[in-house]
C-alpha cells in the first residue's frame, strides 16, 4: 500500500553528481516510489550558479538561499553534494535540526568532523549516511557497518582514489614518468587542474579515516591518518618494483595493532606482487580488501568515481534514509565503542625497499647489514649492482616497526659509503 | 545507553556453522552487545543428536524439541542454519508467528518457497534475513538490497559455488578430468560424500533465483532457473577453452531482457576469457559480478562457504535484527513490485562453442555453414583440424538466441558429414 502524501528531498549542489542523483530521481521515480513505499519529490536544489545549463534538470526548484532550503521544516532528506567543509558542516547541522534526515558524499567533512555530525544527527533523531563518500558506488560502508557487524575486521587494505591508480597504471605499463602520466590523466579528465588533493594523497587518507572508523568501531579523523603522496615515485621504482614482480599501487591502509589495543591508518604508495588481486585493479577503479576474522577475506571492486556511479551510492542511501522516515525509525548510528586510539606511523610493522646508490667497494655491504643489524631490522635480500666504479645495492627487510626501518635509513645516509638514498618504498599485501 | 533486558536468540541446528556461530555469540558477547545497544543471550538450541561433543556450546542449552523452542513466546530472534525445506518451513513460519525475527542460511527453502515466507514475516511484523544463504560471508543480499536500492541492476554474473569452482579449478591447473578433479575436492573436504547438490548445479541455482529475485524486484524460484551440472565437461573442453584464451566456470546468471519486459536465471558452464576478472577466481572462492546503470560493474569477492565465514554473514544479519527489534521496526522485506516474469532459457542471448567430429572430405565446412546460416546464426571463427581421414571443426558464434543455438546444434547431428558434436559450450564474460 502506497501512502500518498510523498516524501519531501532537497538536493545541495548540483554539479555532475547532483544532475545525475536530479536525473534518475526524476527518470526513474516509480522506481524509487515502490522501493521505498512512497512517492519521492524533489522539493529543492540548492545552486551557486542558478544560470549555469544543467540539462534535464528543472530550473524552477533552483535556488541560491541553501539555507532557507534546508530550514523549511517539511524536508525529510536533505542529499549534500557540495563537497568542503563550510557552509556545508552549518548547512547539515540546519537541516538536522529542522529534522531532515542527510545523505552526504562529503569524504573531507566526514574525515574531519563525522563524530559530532553522527552526534548531531543522534540528538535530532534523524539519519547520517555517506556511502558516496568513499569508493563511489562501491557498497563498503554499508556492508563495514551492517553485513560484517557480527564479526571483527582486523585489516582494510584498498585502492580507494582512482586518479593516483591511473597515473601509477599508465605508469606501470607505459613506462611514463609521473609528470608525463599525470598530463595524460589531466588531459583525459581523471584528474583536476589541481591535482594536490588526489596525488598528496588527502583525498586517500579522508577515505581511510572513514574506513577505519567503521571498521574498528573508533573515531579516526584525517589528522589521524600517516599520509605520502606519489609525487616522488620515479619510472625507476615502478621498474624496481616490476623485478620483484611487484608493482606500485597507492594503499589505504587501516590495521588493528597485533595486540589489539591500538590501530593504525596510513596512505603511501607500496609495492605489492603481482599475485595480489589489488595489483590487477587498472586505470581509475577501485579495490578494497577487508580482512575480517571469521569472513576471512573479502574484495570489494568497482568505479571508485564518476557521476553515476556517485549517484547510485547517494540514492541506495536516499532509499534507506526514506524507509527510515517512513518507518519513524533510523538505522544504526556511529558506533565508536572500542575507543581504540590510533597509533603514530612508526608503530606500523611493514617492509621496506630500499635501493641505495653506494661506494663500489669492498667492505660496503658489509657495513649497511651492520647498520640494519644495529637496528634490529633483518634483511630478506640483497642486490648488488656494480657499474664503472659506482654500485647500487637493492634491500629488502622483513617486517620490522616503520621507526627502526626508518632510523636506519636516516642511519644509513650518515655512512660514508653510501652516496644516496635513491629510494625508499613499503612492501605490502603478503 | 545499554538497555539491562538483554535481547533472546534461539539458535536451529549446531553443525559447523551453528558452532561457529555459538562461538563467536560466547566470545564475542560485549562486542555484539555494542553493536546491538542491548546484550544478546543465546537461550536455546535446537539438535537433532544432542550427546554429541561440540567444542564451547553449552549442553543446557541443548533440547531436541526445535518446535517447543521456536514458541516459547520470548525470543526475539530465531538462526536457523539446519536447511532444507522441512521441517525448517514450519519452524520458521512458527517462530514468525510467536514474534520472532528469522535469520537463515537455507538457500534452498528461500529459492523454493521465498515469497510465502516474506509474506509471513510482514503479516507478523518481522525480520527475515538472509545473508547468508548466497556466497557466504560475501556481503551480496544487503548490497543489492539497500546499498544499490537506487539504481536499476542489469546482470549478476557470478561464481556461487565452491565446490565446483575448485573442480574446474584443479581440471584448469593439473589437466585432470572431472572424476580425478571431484576425488582430489572430496579428500580435501570440498565436496560432500554425495556431491549431487553441488555438481549437477542445484546449490548454484538456489542461489541464482535468489539473487535474481532481489536484483530485479522480482518472484524467482529454483524451478525458473535453467540448470545445467558439470559433470560433462571434460578435459578435453579446457583444453579447448584454453586455446580460445578462455577458462571453464560453472556461472550463475541473471539478467534483465534487452527489452526490460522479462528476466532469466541460469547455472551451466561456460568459458569465460582469462582476461575477465572471474576467471583468477581460484579454488573455493566465490565471486559476484554485479552490472547496474549507474553503478556501472561491480565485484563481490572472497569465501563462499565454510563455517566461520558462514557464521560472519549470520551473526551480521543478527545485529541487525537485533537493533531493529530494539527500535520496534523492521527492515526492508520482499520487493517483488516489478512483477517481471523469466523466460526460458531459449530467449536468452549467448555465444556457442562448438566441437564438432566430421568426416575429412571438401565441402563439410560448406554444409555446416548452412546449417548456421538457416538458423540466423552468425559465425566468428571455425577452426579446423584434419587427422586420417577424421577431421574436427570447432565453431564459436556470435551472440544469438539460446534457441536458434540450440537448433542448429540438433540440425548439425543430422548431417550425415557430421559424426558427433563433441562437446557444445556457451562463452560468457565479454
Amino acid at each position: 500500500m502506497m501512502r500518498t502524501r510523498p516524501l519531501k528531498v532537497a538536493l545541495l549542489g548540483c554539479g555532475v553528481v547532483g544532475s545525475e542523483v536530479t536525473r534518475i530521481m526524476t527518470t526513474q521515480s516509480h522506481d524509487l516510489a515502490e522501493r521505498i513505499g512512497a512517492p519521492v519529490e524533489l522539493a529543492g536544489i540548492a545552486v551557486r550558479r542558478p544560470n549555469r545549463v544543467r540539462a534535464g534538470v528543472p530550473t524552477e526548484l533552483l535556488t541560491t538561499d541553501a539555507t532557507a532550503l534546508v530550514k523549511r521544516g517539511d524536508l525529510d532528506v536533505v542529499i549534500e553534494v557540495i563537497g568542503g567543509i563550510e557552509p556545508v558542516r552549518t548547512l547539515i547541522t540546519t537541516a538536522f535540526e529542522h529534522g531532515a534526515s542527510v545523505v552526504s558524499a562529503n569524504k573531507a567533512l566526514l574525515a574531519a568532523d563525522g563524530a559530532s555530525l553522527h552526534a548531531k544527527a543522534v540528538e535530532h533523531g534523524v539519519d547520517l549516511y555517506y556511502e558516496a563518500a568513499v569508493a563511489g558506488a562501491i557498497p563498503l560502508i554499508r556492508p563495514l557497518r551492517e553485513s560484517l557487524a557480527g564479526d571483527k575486521v582486523n585489516r582494510v587494505l584498498g585502492i580507494v582514489n582512482g586518479t593516483t591508480n591511473f597515473i601509477l597504471d599508465k605508469m606501470d605499463s607505459t613506462g611514463a614518468g609521473y609528470s608525463e602520466a599525470l598530463d595524460e590523466a589531466t588531459a583525459l579528465g581523471y584528474a583536476e587542474a589541481d591535482p594536490t588533493a588526489d596525488v598528496e594523497g588527502f583525498d586517500a587518507a579522508a577515505k581511510a579515516a572513514i574506513l577505519a572508523g567503521i571498521a574498528f568501531h573508533t573515531r579516526v579523523t584525517i589528522d589521524d591518518v600517516h599520509r605520502e603522496g606519489l609525487t616522488e615515485v620515479t619510472a625507476a621504482d615502478i621498474a624496481s618494483a616490476r623485478k620483484m614482480g611487484c608493482t606500485v599501487k597507492l594503499l589505504a591502509i587501516c590495521e588493528r595493532a597485533a595486540d589489539g589495543r591500538s590501530v593504525t591508518a596510513r596512505v603511501h604508495p607500496a609495492m605489492i606482487p603481482l599475485t595480489h588481486p589489488l595489483a590487477s585493479v587498472r586505470e581509475a577503479y577501485n579495490a578494497v580488501f577487508v580482512e575480517a576474522e571469521a569472513a576471512g577475506r573479502l574484495m570489494f571492486y568497482g568505479p571508485g568515481a564518476g557521476g553515476a556511479p556517485t549517484a547510485s551510492a547517494v540514492l541506495g542511501d536516499l532509499v534507506v534514509a526514506c524507509r527510515n522516515k517512513l518507518a519513524g525509525t533510523t538505522g544504526a548510528g556511529e558506533s565508536a565503542y572500542t575507543r581504540l586510539p590510533v597509533s603514530p606511523m612508526g608503530d606500523v610493522v611493514t617492509r621496506y625497499h630500499i635501493s641505495l646508490d653506494v661506494a663500489d667497494k669492498p667492505g660496503v655491504l658489509a657495513q649497511v647489514a651492520t647498520v640494519f643489524a644495529e637496528h634490529d631490522v633483518s634483511i630478506d635480500t640483497v642486490r648488488q649492482q656494480g657499474k664503472d666504479g659506482e654500485a647500487s645495492l637493492v634491500v629488502v627487510t622483513h617486517r620490522a616497526l616503520d621507526a627502526a626501518l626508518s632510523a636506519t635509513v636516516s642511519s644509513l645516509r650518515k655512512l660514508d659509503t653510501v652516496r644516496g638514498v635513491a629510494s625508499i618504498m613499503r612492501v605490502e599485501g603478503e
